[in-house]
């Protein structure tokens, strides 16, 4: 059988016979078999052994009928391959032992070598090159959620220690923007080297920043990042939640193809960003919970808010919540499916 | 002295000498007498003895020179007049002991009475009354923020419960809402009543809904909201965090001036609410962290965005942090206070 392309076709507005859907975290605790195997291993030990790794980013493809599998991984994990210590806490999210709050921190982050410290990511993918049908999507947080996690030492709602370096301390915030920054490169194209076929870059809680801090403190990081994967020739989705105000500086920022969340209808925001990106979303993941006709609905108005335009990729507008049944996922990949290939 | 009544005339969009302003959450734990008094009183015993939560109101007001005062109490105390056990845990927040999830559980919910089980909050505000020179605010949480505590039972980033029950029973969420609605409109009569001269309406968490889910499961409580609070003749604020895409429905919904938080520039907010409203904010808490120059130059920005219309009042775009020291927000009051007297 030939691989489905769709997913990479519709990410360079390509025309497609049908739109692509995949859904973030579609390897989670959603699944019977995931819960399974948590019982035996940690996050953190499925992210490091590459057999368990790729089972876990396996098993919703052929369950579900996505068109694209996302590498089984955490956004924290190259932060280890450049000597930050921390956990992954079980209803806490990650914990960082000890907060970057100085220069001297910055300054003792190692370089990231992925061949190195990261070996079994890459050895992930080469394994799930082998065993897809569909293209592997790698990716990595975007350096402001990365540096929240680092600076505030664990998940916030307001992200005031990281707000605080912005404005009192520019000079730290800078250094340490620029080795996330550079982290991020690296760890990108190492993932594209060994086989991954696009990026998604994961900027989950910029929302939290007025226009003017983005523009300010994040832009010009996120731009090097995109221009620094340019080269590489493979599509870059750059994802945020809550970036209804953001959607114009976040293209500006770059990303062949911008994730939007829910908050924002998708017609809207498309014209926002402009046709000349493609873009990715946006159901409500609590969507997944209500009544198969609701959920019909309101994934249709998506595909119409969509038009027809080359360029979209359905997903939700965050991950999978844990209580979502199975066969919801299932029904939305072919009513996506169906509905737009008879439009 | 005659009574600065700015804050009264800036909503009701009449011309004023200068801009008025006050902060969201400026009795709290940013404040040294504030914190003394929790070591003898939780929150909730401030609240219920109107003497304390008097004295509590009242700390900010002369410290800080702002032009209002805000009832110092909690979204959830008139919770505990229609029958829902509940307490307020340290770093944790409002815990409902028995989430709500069935008709039957929304229809044991008792008509608030407030001068039976709420007479504490009255008298609070009969005291403040005598002592204040300024505005007195009253206030309520919007039916789907208490929605929210109640159906999930503690503070919640992702909202599933309260989701899964528009969607999925909207019979029990209609209920609830109708409760609630009659509820917050009862308790908002009953604090301008007793003195009262300003009511905000937090709906705080609503920004998590898509506008389409806004518009069906929220739009028209909020709007017999609104219509019940009428006759009243006093002005009526409608505040929410993250509602960058709800704001057009918000103003449908109703609210003489419409709270909005920084994610959105003011001008733009402003411009998409209609200038036959007033707005509030829309300074982002952090920015009190920010060096003094910094922190001035980004209140200077806002007010420029209001553009010297009447109609603006000054506030921040959430409640103001624990880490905040006092002499940002004083410093605040100054800038906005002269570079409006002036402008």
């Amino acid at each position: 059988m030939a691989k489905n392309d769709l997913f990479l076709r519709a990410c360079r507005r390509e025309p497609v016979p049908y739109t692509p859907v995949w859904f973030m975290r579609q390897a989670g605790r959603y699944q019977p078999e995931y819960r399974a195997i948590r019982e035996k291993y940690s996050l953190l030990e499925i992210c490091r052994q590459p057999e368990l790794a790729a089972t876990v980013t396996l098993l919703p493809v052929r369950q579900l009928g996505v068109d694209a599998a996302i590498l089984f991984s955490d956004i924290m994990i190259p932060l280890s391959g450049v000597g930050v210590e921390f956990e992954i806490r079980e209803s806490v999210g990650p914990v960082v032992h000890r907060p970057i709050r100085t220069l001297a921190q910055v300054e003792a982050l190692r370089p990231l070598e992925p061949e190195e410290s990261l070996p079994y990511v890459l050895e992930a993918i080469r394994i799930l090159r082998r065993e897809l049908e569909v293209p592997l999507i790698g990716f990595a947080g975007a350096p402001f959620t990365l540096a929240s996690y680092l600076v505030e030492g664990r998940p916030s709602r307001s992200y005031t220690n990281t707000k605080a370096m912005m404005y009192r301390a520019p000079e730290v915030w800078q250094a340490l923007m620029d080795r996330l920054t550079e982290m991020v490169v690296t760890y990108a194209r190492a993932q594209v080297r060994a086989g991954a076929e696009a990026i998604q870059i994961f900027d989950s809680w910029v929302g939290a920043l007025a226009p003017e801090d983005y523009r300010t403190y994040v832009l010009p990081y996120m731009q090097r990042l995109f221009a620094g994967l340019r080269d590489l020739g493979v599509p870059v989705i750059h994802f945020g939640v809550g970036t209804g105000a953001l959607l114009e500086l976040m293209r500006e920022a770059g990303g062949d193809v911008i994730g939007v969340d829910w908050r924002v209808p998708l017609d809207q925001a498309w014209q926002r960003i402009g046709y000349d990106r493609a873009v990715q979303g946006n159901l409500d993941p609590a969507l997944l919970l209500a009544p198969p006709e609701v959920l019909a609905e309101r994934t249709r108005a998506i595909l119409r808010q969509a038009g027809g335009r080359p360029g979209h990729i359905f997903n939700l507008g965050h991950g999978v919540l844990p209580e979502t049944p199975p066969d919801a996922l299932r029904r939305v990949v072919e009513i996506v499916h169906t509905a737009t290939a008879a439009g």
